[in-house]
């Protein structure tokens, strides 16, 4: 059984709440504490510990440590997984050094750009590789997910190219929306999307709040 | 009359798409078209178009210049909007120079950071002022939104200055949710869910087609 898309990204927030109250001491946390941190419904958190089959609910809430631990086995791979940061301009060369150590069980293993003078430099700790490597690198390094950060007139061409050659999962910083085939999942991040909702938003506000 | 929150998120993408239509010498295009470049179903971009008052279909499909300045008429303010990046690490310094340049009506007028040595730097062409002088700025250089890339334990009060202080909305790249009161809009930008999501969907692929 594979769970909702919408589930799977609550419980990534949820174990990150959770890590942050364990790092101050709590031990135990009730739905509604846990909802109000994540604002959604008490309702749908205890909805999604029942599809993730965590009943344990003890008088004094959910046990946390368990709880992360639980999110865990559900969610990391117990042999991790290997991921290459497709593009090293600034933002590839940001989210790098971002993930690096962020969650254990996934490893940025590589960087790769076509710049010459980037190959061979160390980005955030991870080797930068040469684009024309990226085939026989995504066998030999083991990589099934690619962070594609390339600029957006190349990241159609790039993505077909990681997804025949056995890139399982792309996450796209690029503004350029992809097609993938059914096996790969793809996850698009749109960081302009995001600015125009906010400024659409704040558009109305400041108009309803003119004197 | 406001939008619903996911309608804004396309027409956001429909423009951008929609602009490298047009950036190819296509003049004209269908709502399946736009549908399949933006994987949604064609009666989702026919009701969007409905919402947002735009009814002008042609025997071609939709004028592809005008549908472009229509959903500007309603994404853009007049005068735009000034953005400040608050917190000047690598995802800060990233995020400025990314977005610069890229939405003419949403201005990058500031970067902010605690660290001594950034103040009075040029950050992607945006001068770091000093956190201390956050409130003044506010006013001074009529910033609205803020793009929040503090460290996460940083987050909340920072958060909560800012909206005391007249942001009307906030985009939240650390890995701390936030809570804000209503006439605040937040977008939470979480990228280490979005990597987990997509290791989860990977990790079943690899599961379904072990040999």
């Amino acid at each position: 059984m594979s769970l909702p898309e919408r589930t799977v990204a609550r419980l990534s927030e949820f174990r990150r709440v959770l890590l942050d109250c364990l790092s101050k001491g709590q031990t135990h946390i009730f739905s509604h504490e846990l909802a109000s941190l994540n604002h959604i419904t008490a309702v749908q958190v205890r909805r999604d510990m029942m599809l993730m089959g965590f009943t344990s609910m003890q008088r004094k809430g959910y046990n946390i440590k368990e709880l992360i631990s639980a999110i865990g086995e559900l969610l990391d791979t117990t042999e991790g997984l290997n991921v290459a940061v497709v593009g090293v301009g600034n933002l590839g060369r940001a989210i790098t050094r971002y993930f690096r150590g962020k969650r254990s069980k996934l490893n940025i293993v590589a960087t790769l750009d076509v710049d010459e003078e980037k190959v061979g430099q160390m980005i955030g700790g991870v080797r930068c590789y040469h684009m024309s490597e990226v085939v026989p690198l995504i066998k030999k390094l083991n990589i099934s997910i690619a962070i594609l950060t390339v600029p957006p007139e190349y990241a159609r061409s790039t993505a077909e190219l990681l997804a025949q050659h056995g890139i399982k999962g792309i996450l796209n910083f690029t503004t350029m929306p992809l097609n993938m085939p059914q096996d790969v999942h793809l996850e698009e991040f749109d960081m302009i999307t995001s600015l125009e909702k906010v400024a659409y938003f704040v558009k109305r506000e400041l108009e309803r709040t003119k004197p």
